[in-house]
Parts: structure tokens; sequence; C-alpha cells
């Protein structure tokens, strides 16, 4: 669940909004021009009941603090609890002084539950207080049949009021409200319960509108004597319009939390963050600005995440509307990683969600008519959602990505439960959509035309560097594990090559595959081209395109940025941090070189993966440069669109450039080495990654680096070019040697692991 | 106008139907995920009020073929006059046969007006007739808030009805309906008069319910003793919603209709078609199947042309919704040809529709950003109309069509007044587009990327053959005509240079450009790749591609079918016609072979082009396959789709497939030579083609061709290889040579008139 930060007192300083992950409405798409296999429904996420009123009135003054004098403000959000605090000393326009204190969590451990706490005293006087607090039923605006917008990236709007009221109930301490979703009829019930606490004479009573169900209060308060209001809200949510059995569980998920009370439940949730904290807190030493930036970054990244399996990341996640609440690739490229190092069960739960949505990937790629699996470009409940296929369900590379994520999960992790369960299943789907997907083209070997990569400022093309050799990694690592386990864990083996109806020679068809796959290289320049078609195009013209004109989606036609050598994000980068072991530094800096000069930045997912090569490729000022944009992102608005929900991949890319950008760490093949860099501008750089049952600590200075097994067995890691066993309770300090050198080192090491196919380099 | 052949009695066995050309409705395009710069609005024909209905009642039975008998039974479409005719005699339930005859045409003289004459007669015995004749003004739901169609063919259906009704008028004569349109408030007003007139008693009154009007008559006819109804229907309309205007121009078209009686405006007609076919029939002798079917294609394509400068042809004629009622490419390519060398001044009308939609064109250029004017590729009022842009604005190729048919125009008629007030602007705007939208490539020379040829099952390509030549086309031509505008007719180009503002440079460098545009060759295979990327695609799998799955875009995602090299229409077998002289007949054989191998024919311009070129290289078994079923298309509905409109560019092909298939005409470069064919199976084919002041008279039999000047002074001609003078009443008979030789040395007599460029072929 996520509610924004807007005030109880429901003047719209921030819109409102709550939104449960994976609760959505769904419509068809209409097409101003239909073609067979395009996505047929839309699906939103919907900003349901609002559970956050509680307003106040102090004799006839209403509390509003656009109003009489604010003496004392205070807002804090402690990423310790979760709680979002505020002290407010007020004196109404008629002269009363009241002090207010609102605490709010939404629960990491009770994922249907949200609590308000509301104190309020009156100063030195005494005070009639009326307070009137409630669940508003009534969408706003916003979500309902307001014109859409021109911006892709907010996505259009559902027609009418997507929620239509079915329940309405009021009690003495409690309220519910019903609503069923107007065309899926998927019913969601809010119930709360209020609960006063004064020894002022009180008398209260319910009340309903239309839309609204609340408790109003009235209170003649004594100087200084305190009102305080807990209010406890659940959400459950069904496929079924009918379900009666959620009405039961938000009783009992009211009655359970009641009888904890506030202070246990806040107590709780630190319990929880205590253990976030403890393996993914990063520090930088004296620069409050920035570590306040990281923590809040992580903390929402943790928000965002859907931890059951059945649920995901948005792309702002439960912050907006923006994209309309869709899953993408960014969760298994941009926030995994992040899981995998620091909280691996929570890693599995995303992976289990691809599992668990393949039926309907197999599906799509039944009526696109290929074999195997094809995961959707966006979606929310496994279907493909993507109204432009260009930028949508040609970027194929989703499968690759999600592919990719697994094996970094099972290599970090070890856990061939999942793989044997769950992931082999995936992989080996996916691995034959590939086979299916390419071809053989003479000259060039195993080609996979007619696809868009991650910058989607260019479409439809062939041979996309990023997507082959994504691919490439995908059919290597299916056949390994197929021919594995079915040597050394036959019965898994089984099982799966049974469910999906596997033969032998298709594992070798994938090997094949990939050790043919076309690499496309231009051995005159040193450069890798993004795709077949990049070097015959025009460059953009950067000097005459003013601030204003970007980000371009905005400002041009897509012909007219498809036929430029111009980024949204340079995706070639991308490849060389991913595959990076295949690329030797020199090509490293060549490239980047090339394409950083092509990045408009216009999309939120480049600015960390530039920092991360930049880093490596020895331009630590650039590297800094691009991590400030990623650390700030959306506390300090810089694209100017925080209003639509925060960025939720930039903000784990954040760690991300911490962590594999300026501490260095790589994965290769399961060899994890450091080859840190220390922006001179800070003091300490300290952080935690987890490996197998390790905890390691990476403590970062001018001096060196320190390495820490701080939980777990012996563990061997590399630091540059050397090879180290860390060992419980023994520290190992390394002085810090030139970049470059180690990381080729480290290159060469994975490379001899899994030798590069003597093919993978052709000139065009 | 085009009203369908729907019964007056209203039982649906045809749908009925009524279009003005041009009077469309609009409304915003919805797109599931927008971006900068696509089509904003939709534009709509309108089915209008339906003016069709005549209904009988004889004594109590209404007048229905489902019931009663039928004795007698006849239906013509006259093509001479115009006019649809039927003869029933029907005997009803309870027994009293009658003899019905109606007639109806739609005016190609008077373009507001449609006749129907309608005559009863009981058959030895009296009967009580009821005759209700009126006008309907529901449109039928079929454009009203029905869900859309899938198929991209028929387009998307408006929301909500779009006429609403304003006045509604009924007198004792006429009758009047003048509706809005929903969004854009422009009126039509539909008005009748009915005449009565009969021997026997008769009363009559008017009528009118919510949305029809209509004169009910009573009629006891004695036996034998016919009753007459003559009723006459006129439309006007207006994009203004308070126009009064047009319901006294309704008045007086109706008046002087009814002063000039029935017979007079058949007769009429008949000039106008007398001198039509005079120009455009073409004879098959001995085959009255196939000449049925070419008459009745002739006759439809002029039918759906709008002949006022204002309006086009839509790519259903006035026929049907499919489409919207837009105007494409197929106007230039299919149609202009027919009319540039039959009916000039028809083509010029043509053109003179793209001229003034020109301010759309620059208008739409500069949204995306370009230089110059830019077609849109579909439209009613010339602004884009396309809801999918990868095959609608990046189908450039567009205003290199609409340039190429005014060359055509222009040297096929001389008409040097309108290349200098109207041609020459629109043809400079067009290759200052074609100077912004390309670029120079280093070892390529002047490449156009990032667009969609006319085979649209391959979209966003660079350079596709098609659209380069038929650019460097244009170039040359822009160059030329602004040299001799500027030496021979100063005034005139300094006219048009001020307007537009152009330079001599710009001029120089079109020139520069045509010279160094690039065409893809393949030297190894001597193929010409549709395209930079089409040879690197894998095939498409013909052999298991059942019938049921054409056409594929109705069962294959856009992304499955542009991955292959499959045609919708093969564009380099266009190229191979349109710009033949380029081309050695080894050539054109051998693309051809490749080509044609290819081709799915899911779009319904292919086979009149294929049937064109078979012809040329020698296959002519194949060219008659090809041409029997452009010939039959509608007539026998061999697409299935008919239902939703004739296909009249393929109409208009038909001419083509005769004239320059089997006749063998080319013009290159104003050059008109002739390389006839005749299929064995015919023994006489002949028509009449104009140039110039000469109508010349194509005489072709087995024993060999008679050329004979039927009007105009003397005229030189190209039979096979020889240069004939064709002087006035001396037909000059030739034998017919080998195919192959004599179109070879044509075009290397046009290469000759304007060279080859040196860097014209290039190996890729």
């Amino acid at each position: 669940m996520g509610i924004r930060g807007s005030f109880p007192e429901r003047r719209c300083v921030y819109k409102p909004g709550t939104f449960l992950n994976g609760f959505y409405e769904s419509e068809p798409i209409i097409y101003g021009e239909h073609a067979y296999g395009f996505a047929k429904h839309r699906q939103h996420m919907l900003n349901v009941t609002d559970p956050t009123g509680i307003e106040l009135w102090v004799d006839d003054d209403v509390f509003d603090l656009s109003t009489g004098e604010i003496e004392g403000y205070r807002r804090t959000l402690d990423l310790r609890t979760g709680c979002l605090e505020r002290e407010v000393t007020w004196t109404s326009p008629s002269g009363k002084t009241v002090f207010l204190r609102t605490r709010r969590i939404v629960s990491f451990l009770r994922e249907h539950l949200a609590l308000f706490t509301w104190e309020c005293v009156p100063v030195g006087t005494a005070a009639y207080f009326t307070i009137v607090s409630g669940l508003r039923g009534q969408a706003p605006a916003e979500s309902g049949a307001a014109a859409a917008s021109d911006d892709p990236r907010v996505g259009g709007l559902l027609t009418g009021d997507p929620l239509v009221l079915r329940k309405k109930r009021i009690g003495e301490r409690t309220g519910t409200l019903r609503h069923i979703t107007r065309n899926t009829k998927s019913s969601v019930v809010c119930s709360m319960t209020n609960d006063l606490r004064t020894e002022n004479r009180c008398t209260q009573w319910p009340e309903s509108t239309l839309t609204h169900v609340s408790h109003r209060y009235q209170v003649y308060a004594e100087p200084d004597v305190p009102v305080a209001l807990n209010k406890y809200v659940v959400y459950f949510h069904s496929y079924d319009a009918e379900s009666k059995r959620i009405s039961g569980l938000a009783e009992r998920e009211l009655t359970r939390a009641e009888e904890e009370g506030p202070e246990a439940l806040i107590a709780e949730q630190r319990f929880y963050l205590d253990e976030f904290w403890h393996n993914s807190d990063i520090r930088i030493e004296e620069h409050p600005m920035l570590q306040q930036s990281l923590r809040f970054n992580l903390f929402h990244v943790l928000q965002a995440t859907g931890r059951n399996g059945r649920t995901n990341i948005g792309a702002k996640g439960l912050t907006g509307e923006g994209y309309e609440g869709h899953y993408f690739w960014d969760t298994e490229i941009y926030a995994l990683p992040f899981y995998t190092y620091t909280t691996p069960f929570i890693a599995r739960r995303l992976l289990q969600y691809r599992y668990n949505t393949l039926p309907q990937a197999r599906e799509r790629a039944r009526e696109l008519r290929h074999r195997g699996a094809l995961y959707p470009w966006r979606t929310i409940n496994g279907e493909e959602a993507s109204a432009y296929f260009p930028a949508g369900t040609a970027q194929y590379h989703i499968n690759a990505d999600i592919v990719f994520a697994m094996r970094k999960y099972v290599e970090a992790t070890g856990d061939l439960v999942f793989l044997h369960r769950q992931g082999a299943e995936m992989l080996f789907e996916v691995a034959r959509f590939w086979l299916d997907l390419g071809c053989y083209v003479e000259g060039k070997g195993f080609c996979i035309n007619m696809v868009t990569g991650p910058n989607e400022y260019t479409v439809l093309v062939s041979n996309n560097l990023f997507t082959n050799l994504m691919v490439q990694d995908n059919l290597f690592y299916a056949a390994r594990v197929a021919r594995r386990m079915r040597s050394n864990h036959p019965d898994a083996f089984a099982a799966v090559a049974q469910k999906i109806g596997l033969s032998d020679r298709e594992i070798d068809d994938w090997e094949q595959a990939a050790s043919r796959l076309y690499v496309p290289y231009d051995p005159g320049r040193g450069l890798y081209p993004q795709d077949d078609s990049f070097f015959d195009k025009d460059f953009w013209d950067f000097k005459n395109t003013e601030p204003y004109k970007y980000p371009l989606l905005l400002q041009y036609h897509p012909l007219s940025i498809y036929r430029y050598q111009v980024c949204k994000q340079p995706d070639v980068v991308l490849a060389l941090l991913l595959q990076g072991w295949r690329f030797s530094m020199e090509e490293k800096r060549h490239n980047f070189d090339y394409y950083d000069a092509l990045n408009t930045g216009d999309s939120s997912l480049s600015s960390c993966v530039q920092s991360i090569v930049a880093a490596e490729v020895g331009y630590i000022e650039r590297a800094y440069e691009y991590f400030m944009k990623t650390a700030r992102m959306d506390l300090d608005d810089i694209n100017g669109n925080v209003k639509d929900g925060i960025h939720a991949a930039n903000m784990a890319g954040c760690w991300m450039s911490l962590v594999f950008g300026f501490g260095g760490m790589r994965d290769y093949h399961g060899v994890i080495s450091f080859n840190p860099r220390l922006p001179s501008r800070w003091r300490r750089l300290a952080f935690n990654v987890r490996v197998h049952d390790s905890l390691i600590s990476v403590d970062l200075t001018h001096h060196g680096v320190t390495y820490t097994l701080l939980e777990g067995g012996v563990r061997r890691i590399v630091h540059e070019t050397e090879e180290i066993e860390l060992q419980p309770s023994e520290p190992v300090f390394r002085t810090v040697d030139l970049p470059g050198r180690a990381a080729q080192k480290a290159a060469a090491r994975a490379a001899a692991r899994e030798p590069l196919p003597e093919v993978a380099r052709h000139g065009q």
C-alpha cells in the first residue's frame, strides 16, 4: 500500500493518493488504427478510498495552515520507523492556540494496514474542538473522466469513474466503504476504526454522505488537556465482486491492530526496518544531504516493492499514477541488483511474480505465433498492456532482462531450489522464444531483427547490441543449466522437461545459436554500433537544441527522433556494464565516450548507468555529476515531474551507482570483485553486500578499503587483481590501485570461466 | 455524391448508404499511448440522409420481394447513362399483380442532384396503392456507436451519432432535413420534391416522424392505369452550422431539375458519359464478361472522383465507409494515369485538390520540424488523419507520388499554365522537404532513412528503393523546372520564388542530392534490395501458411510480419514500372522473379502492377492471371469485402493493366511508346489515349497493331523500336515484335534524354 503525504486537513498542498499494489481497473484499449496482436486491455492502478482525512475545527475556525498563524512547524519522515510525523503549533484566526501532532505509518509487516495517530492540545486556554475522521470514497477527478495527457509518461486515463460504491456502513467506532471496479468487477473494501481518547467531555456520532463515512467528535477541551485519536485503516481486495470474505478479513485485521495499539505497531515496524537497514544502508561520511537522499531513496524502493510474489514494483512505486502503475524491466535491471545483494528473499519474491505470470507470457508468445514465453513490456496482471508496440512489445529484451536477473540471483545466493522449481522453467521457455525469434543470416550468424533496445529513441532495428549480448548470455546459461540439471538433478530436470516438452536437441540448438550469435562491431573505429543501422544515421543537432526542448519526446515526432544517432539512454553503455567481462577497458572508455556524447538523459534510467561506467573507465568527475543527479532526482524534483510519482528505478539505481560505481563491485559469473574509487569530495563510503550466506562490509576511505565478513562462513572475493579469502572477524585492509588494470584482469578471469566464443565479434 | 444500390422498399438486401465527397465528421483521435506530432483528428466520411425510400402497399400487402411471388425481375446499371433500373412483376400474397419500374441516376453534371423515377401498374386488376416517398434522416447504426472493427482496413467508428437534426420541414410537394455534425458543426441539407402523376384518383398528405419526412399517397388504381412518381433529391453542405445559404441553393437546384424533367436529365447524363466513353472505353472483343467488368470499373472510378478541385477519390469511392472515406496515394499512382491519358481536365482537378491543401501540407512539415511541405498519408481535409504512423506518416513517398503524377500530367498535356501557377509551388516545396529529410552518408551518398515504402509489410527502414528513386525523379525534375522557368518564364518563376522564398542555392542543392542519391543494389545477385535491411531478413514460410491466414495483417502481429521478406505489394516491382527506363529488361525480369515470389497480394493495389510488369518481361500467362483478378475483383467480390465498398485504385489499375500492360504503353519523359502483347485468349484489344491535343486509337490483334490519330495534329510515337509520325486520317499498321528488345531500346532512349547519374548505383 502507498499513501501520498497529503495533509489530514485536506487543503490540497499535496495531491492525495492511496494505491494498493496489484489493484487495478482494466478496459479495452481503443486504437485509432488497430492491428492483429495489439495489446487488448489497459490496466490502470487505481487511486482508492482516501483514508487520511482528520479535520479539526477550533471553536468555529477550521484548522487550515493557510489561515491563522503558524507558530511552529516540523514535518519528518523517520526512515528508521517509516513514520511520517508532523508537529504544528497554530493560532486560529480568533486567537486560540493549539498544538497538533500527527503520525502515520503504512505497515511493512501487515500489508493491509495503515495507522494514523492524531493528538491535539489547546495551549493555555480552553476550546471547543470538532473533529471529523473518515474515509473519502470519491476517487479524485485525476483518475476520472478528465482529458488524457499528451505526455506518454503519464499515460491515458480511464473513461468514467472506475470505482462504483457497493456498500457503505458506519458504526459507533468503525466505518466501511466497499467499491467494485466498473469493468472488471473486482472489489475493494476499506475499513477504519476510530479510537478517541481524552479526559475532556466528549460527544460523538457517526455520519455518512453519498461517498464518505466518518465519525464526528465534539470535545470541550480544558486548557492543556490533550485529545488523542488513533485511526486504524485496512484495505482488502478481491477479483470477485461478490466476495464476502474480504469484509471479514478486514474486520479481523482491524481488531488485531487495535489490540496491539499504535506504539507496538510502530515498534514492530522499526524492528522490520532495522533488519532492512542492517543489510542495505550506505554511509557517506560528513555529507548529511547526500546521506539523507540515499536513505530516502532506498526507503522508497522498499515501499514500492510488492513482496508477496503476486505483485511487483511500479515505475512510480505506489506514489502516483504515472505509467498507470505498470511494472517494467526496471525491476529486473535496476531494483533486483539491490535486493539480490542485500535482501535476497525480496529478490526471490519479485522473481516469483514473473514465474507466476509465466502462463500469460506463454499465451502472449502463442498470440504472436512464437514458441516459448514472451513477457509483457508493461503490465500489472501479467498481460501485455503496452499500447505502442514499437517502444513496447518490440522491447523483447525484457525477456532477457528477467532471465539475466534470475541468473544473478541464483549465482549470488546459490538458491538452487528456486532455480529447479521455478527458474529453469522460465529460463527454458525464454530460450525457446529466442530461437524462434532470431534467424541465421549468411555471413553474420544468428541475428535478431526487428527489435527495440532500451534506447527508445531508436526502434525496430536489427541486431541491437544490448539485446544480442543479453540473449547470448541467456542462451549459454540456459544450455548450461539444462545440462547440469540433467546430470546433477535428474529428477528436477525430468519434471521441467516433461512439463514443457523439452528435447535434448533444443539444448544443443540454444548453445549453437549462442555461439554463433552476431555481435555488431566496427573494427575500423573500435566502436560497437547500437544496431545495424545506427551508424548510417545523421547526428542529432545538439548545439541548436535549446534546453527547453528536452525531453525530445515531448517536442519531436517519433520519426524525427528515430532518424538520428541520439539516445534516450545509451543502451550500449548499459551493455558495457551488464556484460562488462566481454569488453576491454580500452573499448569501454572509447564506446562510453562515443555514446555519452549522444545521450540526452531523457530517461531517468540513464544517469545511474552512465555514472557507474564513467567511474569504471576513470572519469570520476563525470561519474560524480551523474551520481548527484541520480541521488537527488526526486528530492530536488530535477525532472519536474515528481508530482506524478517517484522514479523507483532511479532510486534503486542510486544504490548501484555507489556499490557498482564508486564501490567498483562486479559479479561476473558468480565471482565478486571490487575495484573501488572514492570521489575526492568524500571522506568515506561504506556499505554491506550479501553473497550466499555471507554479509560483507566494504569500508572505503582515501587510504584504502577494508573488507570485513560480518556474517557467514569463509568467502572468497577479488580486490582489484588479488583474490582474498575473508575469514570471520578478520578484516582485510588493502590500498587502492590505479583504475583500469584491475577491471581488465577481472574480466579476463571471468572470460576464462565461460570462454568468449570465437565468432562473437564480427566486422559488419 | 454516391448512393449504394439498396432497394427503395428498404428490405435490407443491400446496406443503404449515401455519401457526399468531402463531407465528413471529425473528432480527436484517442491514443493508448500518445506521442508528439501524432495525427490529432480523425476524419470520417458520413453516411447522410437516405433518399432512396419509396415504399408501396398493394391493398394491405407491403411490397417486399421476400413475400408474394416474383413473376419477373431485371436489374440493370446502364453504363451509357449511369442509370440504375429495375423492373419487377410481383404478385402480392393476396393475389394482386403489379409491374414496377424504378430508375435512379446520380447526376455527373449537377453534383448536388439525384433523381428517382418510380412507376407502378396494376396488371389486369384494380388495386389500392399506398405509396410513401421520403427522406430517412437517421444515419444507420454502422456510423454510430457500434464497436470499432478489428480490421484496420475498415477503420474505427465515430463515438455517438455524428449527425444531429437541426431542422425538419415538410410541405405539400417538398421536404427537407437539415443536420449538423456533432463536433465540427458543419451543416448538410437534403431536400426532395415528390411529383406524383397518375390518371387515377389520388389523395396525398405530408408526414413526418422524429427523423423522417415523407409524402404519403393513396391511389385507387384502375386496371393497367399507371402511377408514376418522380423524386428529385439534392444535397448541399457547408462548414458553417448556421449557413442559411444552402437551403436557398437546394430549393433553386430542385426547381431547375424539375423544370428539366427526368428524361432530359437522363439525356444530359448520357451526353456527359458519351464523351467520357469516347476517350476511355477499352474494347476486348468477344469477351462480354470481361468487357462488362472493364466498363463497370471505369464507370465506378468516374463515380468516385471529386471533380471540383476541393475533393478527391476515396479509397472506397463513395460506396462505403471503408478507410473512412480517406484519400490516399491511390489517386496519384493508380487513378491519375487513367485520367491523364483520357480525360486530363479531371486529372487537373485532382491535382488542384493537392494544390489547395498545400497550406496544410506546409503546416504538417512545420509540425514535424521540417522545411517544405509534407502531404498527409490519409486525409479528407488535407490534414494528416493516419493514426498509425509506421504505415502512415512514415510513407513519405506520397509526397513523391503527387509530384510524379503532376510531372506526368504536365508532360502528357503540356499544361504549363497549371505548372507555373500551381504545380511549381508544390514541386519546390516538396523538393525542399526531401533535402531536409535526407542526409549524406559517407560511402553511400544522399540517403533517406526511417521511411516506409508502399509495401506496408516492412516499415521504418533506410533507403527504400521505391522511395529513393521517386525522390530522385522529384529532385531532378524540380531543378529542371526551376531552371527552365527562370530562363523561359521569368515572371512566373519570380512569383513562385518570392512567395516561398526560394534561393538559387537551393536549386543546386536539389540537383546535387539527386545526382548523389543512394540507390541500393546488390551486384552479386543482380537484385535491388527493397531497402537496406531487407535481404538480412528471413523468408516468410509461404509453404506452411494456409490460405485462410491471408491477408496476413489480420492474423499476425505487425512485428511478426515486419521481420520477414514478405510483401503486401512488392514496391520494387512498382519501381520497375514507374522508373522503368532505369532498368534493363534482364534486371526487370530477374527482380520481378524475386519479388513476385514474396508477394502475398494482400493489397488490392498489387495485382494490376504485377500484371503490367509480368507482361513487360514476357510472362503473359502470369500477367493474365493477375489481370483477371484486377478486372473482376469487385464484381466477383474476390477479396470478400466489397460490402465495405469498391476498390477504386484497383479499378483504375484495371485500365493501366490493359494500356500499360498488354498495350505496352510507356511514357518516359514525355515520349509515348507502345510495345504491345496480346494474350492468346483474346482476339482484339482496342483503346484510345490522349497526348497533348491528340487522341490516338490503338487497335491490337494477333496480326499486329494499328495506330490511328482520331483528333489533333501530327504526333510522334514509338512503336517498339521505331519512331512513327502519326498523321490525321492515316492509320499506321505494324506487326508486333518479340518482347524485350523494344522496351530496352525505349529505356535507352529515355535515359539519353535524362542521363543516369554516375553514382546512381552502388554496391552495398
